[in-house]
C-alpha cells in the first residue's frame, strides 16, 4: 500500500494500519497485568468514526475559499485534538469537545493570506495544524468564547522544497512538509535537515519552528531554532520575511519572535533551513552505569568536554529495563558520534575514557561504521532495542489507553546543580498522586538532550487508571509534576511547547514584562485576536 | 601606575597613556605618507579638554540621586560619543554636539530603577553606557527633539561577579563589569567567559548582551547570545527576570527580546552566564593561500566539516601584509583549536588536511601547546604579529585621525554563495567613492567568524582624507558600502550592532512586521519612550 493511500488515525497516533491489532492489544494487556501484578486489564474497543455525533459547523467559508475547505467527519474529527495522552483518552471515548467547524487546506501562501483575512473579518479563530502531533493542546480548537467559529488550518499541502542551495548547504522549504516528505526531497542532493523528533513522521517543519522542536542532536544543535537561516510568516496585518543570513547582530532576532510563537502571531509558511551533509562515519556505544546519579556525573563531564556527541541519551534503570532490555538495573547511556567529514574515533575514544572515569562500562564495545559500506550502526543490542521501542512507543501508548492504563511523558531542563533535587521532587510528587489514586505508579527518567550547564530530563509515568477517570487522574499527576518542576528550577517544557495545557505554568515562569511585550506585539500583528487564541498569549475575551 | 589611577581618554580609544605619543604619531605619518606615496601628512594636535565649551546641563537630578550624578566636563565629554571613526574625528576637533546633561553612576539595581523612574516622569532620555566602545552611535545622547534632557547611565560601578556555580559552570554577573574586571573575578575559580571582542578591555557584559557582541570563538559560540542562561532587565514598567536554564522551548525566548535591544527596552543589570573551563590544550597554525577566493573555499569546507575551530580568521592579501607582515601577497588563515579536556590534535590534523586540499600551505607548521607548561601559543610569527596589531589597532586609528586619514571598519555576514558578489560590490562601491573624493583608497577584508552557511566578512578602509572633510567623506563611503551590503544579501551588521548610525539600513533590512512588533513592545514597556530614543525603534517624536 503506498503512503498516499494509507489512512491516518483520527483518534490515535500515526497510521491506522500500524496501530496494535485487537489481538496484539489483548496480549499486551496480559503482559502488562503480569508485570504490574494486576488482576487482568479490561480492553475497550477502539472508537469508531461512525459513532461520533459532531455538531454542525457554525460557519460557512466564502465561495472563493470553498474549494480549500472540508467539513467531513474524518477531517474535523482528526483535527479536533493533538496526540497527548489526555487527547487520545478523550478521543478513545468518542469525546471531541471542540471540533473545528471547518478544516482548510491551503495550497500556497496566497491561500493562507486569504484565510487569515476571512477569519480576521469574520471573528473566526485560526488554529494552524501541521502533523497534528502536539502533546500540549497546541492544535485543538478550544479557543474560548467570543468567536463565530474556528478553523483548523492544515498546511500539509504546502510541502515542497522550493530551492536547494548546495554551496551554503541551505534550502527553502514550505512549512507544511512532514519530516519524511522533506527528507525525501533533500536526499537526492546528498543533504539532510537531520531533525528527527520522535514525531518525525507526523510533524512538519512549520510545527517544529512554531514549537521550538527538539530533535536528533543531543548537544549543540538541540532545538530547531539554530537551524533556521530565515523565515516567512503570514500575520493578519502583513507578511514578515527575514533575510537569509548565517548570523546577524542587527537588533533583536526577527526569527526568535516567531520561533515558539505557536501560531499566536501568525502562520509560518516557509523557511530557509541550514542543512547537513549526510553523515558517513558513525561511532556508537552503550555505556552502563551503576545508576542514574553516576551516569549523570559522566554525562555532565561529557557535556562540558567540548566533544559534542550527536547522541547522548542517558536512561535510568527503569527506562533501560522497559525500553532497552537491560536486566541488571543499570542505567544506560546511548552514546553516538557522527560526521560526514571524518571518522569520529578520537572523540569517541575520549568520551569512553571520560565515562570510564565515572564508572561507566561498555560491555559490547564501540561500533564504528562507515555508511559508505553499511547503514547498520547502532541498530543492534541495547541501543537498537531502545531505538525500536522509541519509534513504536506512541502506538503502544494508544493500546494502553484502551486498557485505561495511564502512560504519559513530560520533559524539562534544569541546571546541573539542581537536577538531583528536581528528580527527587518530581518522582515524589508523581508517586504521591499515583499511590493515592491508582495504588501505585512507575516513573522513569532519561536525558534527551544535554548542555554544558544542565540536562533536559524526560520523565515517563505508568500507572493503572480507572475507566472514565483517566483524564482526571492524569491532570492531577501533571499538575503535581509541573509544580515540582517549577519549584525546582526547571522549565515547564524543553521541547514539547506550551500549547493550552502548559499555559498556567508558562505564565508563572515567563517574566511578566516579557508577557506584556508579547501581548503588545500580538495586538499589533493580530488586532482581531484570531491567531490560535489562548496559546502563548492568555485569553482576553 | 595601577589600573585605578589610569585615565581613560575622553576623545579617543582606551587609556590616555597608551595613545601614540606626538613623536610616534609623527613617525607614523612619515611611514604612511611613504607607503601611500603622499606628499607628507599634517598632524593636528590632540584635542584638549580645557578647550571644550560644553553647554550647561539642562536638567538637575533629584536630591535623592544627586550623589550618583556627575556633571564634570571630563565625565560629560567622555560620555558624549562612542568610538567609531566619525566619533573620534568629531572629538578630535573638539566637537561634541550632544553631550549628556548628567552622567549617572548607579551602584546597584535599585539605583537603576530610581533613575528610570525619574527620567520617565521628567521626560529625560536615558542612554545606557558600559565601556563606551560603540562604533555605531549606540551611546551618544543624540536623542532627537522633545526631551527635557539626556542622561548617560554609566553602569561600570555595577561590576561584581555575584555568584559562581561551579557544577553548571555558570556565574551571575553584573552588567557593568568590563572584560578584564569580569575575567579577574572568574580566574580564581578556574573559569572564563572566553568572550574577547577587540574592545574587550573597554566594553562590558551588559554592552555585549545589549548589542549581541561577537567574540573569541570563530565558530559555534560566535555571539554572546548563546552564552546567556538568564538575564535581568530593568524597564520603566518593571523588572524582567528570566529563569536560569540550559535550554527551553517555552514560548518565544524571553532573553532574545532583550539581546540586541541596545537599551531601547530597558537596562540590562545582570545575567547568569555560561562559562568555560580555562583551556589547557591549544593548537594553532598560519595557513597561506594564493588569494582570498581559494582561502574562502578552504574555510567553507572547514565551516562545514564539524571540526569547530575556535579561531578561523582568514585575512586577504592586503590585510595579511598590513597587519601580519605577510609579504608575498598570500592570504593568511589564522587557525586555532583549543580545549580544556583533550589535545585537539586530531581536529587540527584534519583541518590542515582540508586546507591542503584547497592549496593551503603551513610554512611554519602547527604549534601545539599544553598551557600547563607554557602560555605562548600563537604569540609568534605571522599569527603573533596579527594578534598584536589587532589589539593596538584602535590606538593607531586615533593617531591616523590626527593626520586626517580615513580609517574605519565595517562588517557583515552573508551566505557562502553570495560572498564573491558581495565582496566585489562592496570593494567597488568603496573604491568609487575614495577615488572620487580622496584620489584613492585601500579596502581589505577578513573573516572574523564563519558558519556552515556563510562567512562574516569584516572590511577595513584606508584613504587620505582632508582636514574638516573627513566625516562627510566617510559618511559617503559608509552609505555606498551599506547599500552594497544590503543589495548583495548581507546584513548591516554581524556584531557591531545598530545604534544610530545603522538605523536607516536596519529599518530596510528588518521585516516591517517585526518592526511593528518591537515598537509595540517598546510602547508597553517604556510608555514614556525615554529608553535610548532613536535606537532600534525609530523616533516617534
Amino acid at each position: 500500500m503506498s503512503t498516499e493511500q494509507r489512512q491516518r488515525s483520527w483518534w490515535g497516533w500515526g497510521w491506522e494500519d500500524e496501530a496494535l491489532t485487537d489481538e496484539q492489544t489483548a496480549k499486551l494487556a496480559t503482559s502488562i497485568a503480569a508485570r504490574f501484578g494486576l488482576d487482568g486489564l479490561e480492553v475497550r474497543p477502539a472508537p469508531r468514526l461512525a459513532d461520533l455525533d459532531l455538531p454542525r459547523p457554525r460557519i460557512e467559508p466564502p465561495a472563493a475559499l470553498a474549494h480549500l475547505c472540508s467539513i467531513t467527519d474524518r477531517d474535523r474529527a482528526g483535527h479536533s485534538l493533538g496526540k497527548a495522552y489526555r487527547d487520545v483518552v478523550q478521543a478513545s471515548y468518542g469525546q471531541l469537545p471542540h471540533p473545528p467547524d471547518v478544516v482548510v487546506h491551503p495550497r500556497d501562501e496566497a491561500d493562507v493570506v486569504a484565510v487569515l483575512e476571512w477569519c480576521s473579518d469574520a471573528d473566526i479563530a485560526v488554529v494552524p495544524y501541521g502533523g497534528g502531533s502536539s502533546v500540549v493542546g497546541g492544535v485543538e480548537p478550544d479557543v474560548g468564547e467570543g468567536f463565530a467559529g474556528a478553523v483548523s488550518l492544515d498546511l500539509t499541502r504546502m510541502d515542497r522544497v522550493l530551492e536547494v542551495e548546495r554551496t551554503s548547504r541551505s534550502a527553502r522549504i514550505q512549512a507544511g512538509a512532514l519530516g519524511p516528505v522533506l527528507e525525501d526531497q533533500l536526499r537526492p542532493h546528498g543533504l539532510t535537515l537531520r531533525h528527527f523528533p520522535q514525531s518525525f513522521e507526523f510533524s512538519t517543519l512549520g510545527g517544529w519552528l512554531a514549537t521550538r522542536s527538539g530533535g536528533h542532536y543531543a548537544t549543540v544543535l538541540t532545538h530547531i531554532d539554530d537551524m533556521v537561516a530565515s523565515m516567512r510568516t503570514v500575520t493578519p496585518t502583513g507578511i514578515s520575511e527575514s533575510r537569509r543570513l548565517p548570523g546577524s547582530g542587527a537588533g533583536p532576532s526577527p526569527d526568535r519572535l516567531f520561533l515558539g510563537s505557536e501560531g499566536s502571531l501568525g502562520v509560518i509558511t516557509e523557511a530557509w533551513m541550514r542543512l547537513q551533509d549526510r553523515p558517513r562515519f558513525k561511532a556508537s556505544a552503550g555505556v552502563h552505569f551503576a545508576n542514574l546519579a553516576t551516569g549523570a556525573e559522566a554525562v555532565r563531564a561529557l557535556s562540558q568536554s567540548g566533544l559534542a556527541p550527536s547522541n547522548c541519551r542517558l536512561l535510568d534503570g527503569g527506562e533501560a529495563a522497559l525500553s532497552a532490555g537491560v536486566e541488571d538495573g543499570s542505567a544506560l547511556l546511548v552514546l553516538g558520534f557522527e560526521s560526514a567529514d571524518h571518522p569520529p574515533s578520537a572523540a569517541m575514544e575520549r568520551a569512553v575514557e571520560l565515562c570510564g572515569d565515572h564508572g561507566g562500562r561498555v560491555p559490547a564495545g564501540v561500533t564504528h561504521t562507515d555508511t559508505a559500506s553499511t547503514d547498520a550502526a547502532g541498530r543492534e543490542g541495547a541501543v537498537g532495542a531502545w531505538r525500536n521501542s522509541f519509534l513504536r512507543a506512541p502506538y503502544t501508548r494508544d493500546a494502553l489507553v484502551r486498557m485505561s492504563m495511564i502512560v504519559e511523558t513530560f520533559e524539562t531542563a534544569c541546571p546541573w546543580d539542581r537536577f538531583g533535587d528536581l528528580h527527587t521532587a518530581v518522582t515524589d510528587a508523581v508517586h504521591e498522586v499515583t499511590a493515592r489514586r491508582c495504588g501505585f505508579g512507575v516513573v522513569t527518567c532519561r536525558f534527551t538532550h544535554v548542555y554544558p550547564d544542565g540536562p533536559a530530563p524526560y520523565f515517563t509515568v505508568y500507572a493503572p487508571g480507572r475507566p472514565g477517570d483517566e483524564m482526571a487522574i492524569w491532570d492531577e499527576i501533571k499538575a503535581a509534576a509541573s509544580e515540582a518542576l517549577l519549584s525546582n528550577s526547571g522549565t515547564i517544557t524543553h521541547h514539547h511547547a506550551v500549547g493550552r495545557h502548559h499555559m498556567p505554568w508558562y505564565e508563572q515562569q515567563r517574566p511578566d514584562v516579557v508577557g506584556r511585550a508579547i501581548a503588545a506585539a500580538k495586538s499589533a500583528l493580530d488586532p482581531a485576536g484570531v491567531c490560535n487564541p489562548g496559546v502563548i498569549v492568555g485569553r482576553s475575551r
